[in-house]
C-alpha cells in the first residue's frame, strides 16, 4: 500500500507533535507532503497535485485542528486540486476506491469533544465536511486518528501513539486480530533485515513463531466451532 | 443594530449571487467587508480586524460553500483574528453577547443536503465548526440563510430573497409576527422619506395604518384570551 500524507501546519518546526509524527514514519510506503514547505507563496500546482494523488492508495490529511478545521492552505489545496471532472462529477471520480483519513492534533483533551464537554461537539460531528468530501470523491472514509495534548503524553503513551500512527498509515483498514497480526509480522520481518544483534534476531524469530502458532490454534478452533454449528443445524 | 458582513469569495465579480446580495444591502446599519479585496496579498491585519469586530452587534460570514466550508482566506481570518484572550479564554470573550450567522451560496439544490440526498448531510451538520466557534466565543448562533442555485431563481424568488437577506442582516432574531411587523414598519417609514410621489406616500401611510390596526386587534384578542384562561383557572 502507498500512502500520501498531506500535512498542513503554518509553523511546523515549532510543533513537537508534528516532529514526533515525522520521526515515527515507517521506512517504506509513505510520502510526507508538507504544503506550507512546498508552496511558501501559496500558489498550488493543480496538475502536479492531481498526478501525485493518482499514485497513492490512501490519502491522509494531517493538521492541527484550528477552529474545528484545517489551516487555510489545506483548504486552498482542496479548492484548487479537487476539481469537478477530476474529483467528482458526471464521469465519476479519479479518486474512487482510494481510502481517506484524518490525523488531527488537538490542543485540548479529546474528552472535551462531546455534548457537555467544553467543545460541545464530537470530532465525528465537527469533521463532517471531510466525511462528505471523501464520500463525494468515492473514497472510503477511515476512522480519524486523534493526537491530543501531545506535549503532556507519557513515554508509554508516545510509544502507543507511534504504533497507532504507523498502523494508521500502512495497515489494512480491517479491525480483525488477523490484520493486526499480519501487520506486526511484516514489521518484525523487516526488523530482521535491519542489522540486529544475533540475540535480537533470535527474539524476533521466536516472536514470529509464537504469532504463527497462535494463528494456527485460532484457525483450528474456528474450524471446530464451524463443524459444531453445522452439526447442530443438520 | 450594527451588522458586519464578512464576505469571502476569490472571484467576487463573477458571482451573480454575490452581486445581487450587494445590491440588496439595506441603506443603513450594515458594513460589507470583502476579505479578498481588502487583503489581496492575504496578510490580514489582526489588530484592525479585532477593533472592527467590537463595533458591531451582529457578525455574518458570507461565502460560497466550497467543499462544505469557506474559501481559504476566511479560514485564515479566523485563525489570525480570533485569538485566545480576544475571542475566547479564561477571561471570557470580547465577542460575548454578539450574534453570529452564516449566509451560504450553494451550487446545488438545498434539498440535496439531507440523508439520501446527493450531498448526504444537512447544512446544520456540515456547518458544526461555525456553530462550535460561535459557542466558544459566547455568540448567539443564528439560523443559516441559504441561497441555492441563484442563477435559476425566478424574479419572484429573487424578491423574496432580497427581503429575507435584509431581514437576516437587520431584523431582531425573534420569530414572532410582531418582530416582522416592526421590521416592515421601519422599512416603510424610511421609504416615506425617500422622495416618493404623493400617491405612493399615501399608499405607504395606508399600509402603516393597516399594520397598526391589525396589531391593535391582535393585542385585544390576546388580552381577551388571557382573561378567559384566568377565569378558567380561577
Amino acid at each position: 500500500m502507498q500512502t500520501l500524507i498531506i500535512v498542513s501546519h503554518p509553523t511546523l518546526a515549532d510543533s513537537n507533535a508534528q516532529r514526533f509524527l515525522w520521526e515515527s514514519l515507517p521506512a517504506e510506503g509513505v510520502t510526507w507532503h508538507h504544503l506550507e514547505s512546498v508552496y511558501p507563496d501559496g500558489q498550488i500546482d493543480r496538475e502536479a497535485e492531481q498526478q501525485q494523488l493518482l499514485q497513492y492508495d490512501r490519502i491522509i490529511f494531517q493538521f492541527p485542528f484550528y477552529w474545528y478545521s484545517s489551516p487555510a492552505l489545506l483548504k486552498q489545496w482542496q479548492d484548487v486540486v479537487l476539481t469537478e471532472g477530476f474529483a467528482y462529477g458526471v464521469d465519476g471520480s479519479r479518486l474512487s476506491g482510494k481510502e481517506f483519513g484524518l490525523v488531527l492534533a488537538l490542543g485540548v483533551n479529546e474528552r472535551e469533544y462531546q455534548a457537555g464537554g467544553r467543545e460541545g461537539f464530537t470530532i465525528s460531528e465537527l469533521t463532517r465536511p471531510y466525511q462528505a468530501m471523501a464520500t463525494k470523491c468515492g473514497m472510503a472514509y477511515l476512522p480519524t486518528l486523534v493526537v491530543s495534548k501531545f506535549d503532556y503524553l507519557s513515554d508509554t503513551k508516545r510509544k502507543e501513539l507511534l504504533i497507532a500512527y504507523q498502523q494508521y498509515l500502512t495497515k489494512d483498514n480491517d479491525a480483525s486480530l488477523k490484520s493486526s497480526e499480519n501487520w506486526f509480522k511484516l514489521q518484525l520481518q523487516s526488523l530482521g533485515k535491519a542489522g540486529l544483534s544475533e540475540a535480537d534476531q533470535q527474539l524476533v524469530e521466536h516472536l514470529l513463531a509464537v504469532l504463527e502458532d497462535n494463528r494456527e490454534q485460532l484457525d483450528d478452533l474456528a474450524w471446530t466451532l464451524a463443524q459444531m454449528e453445522g452439526n447442530q443445524l443438520g
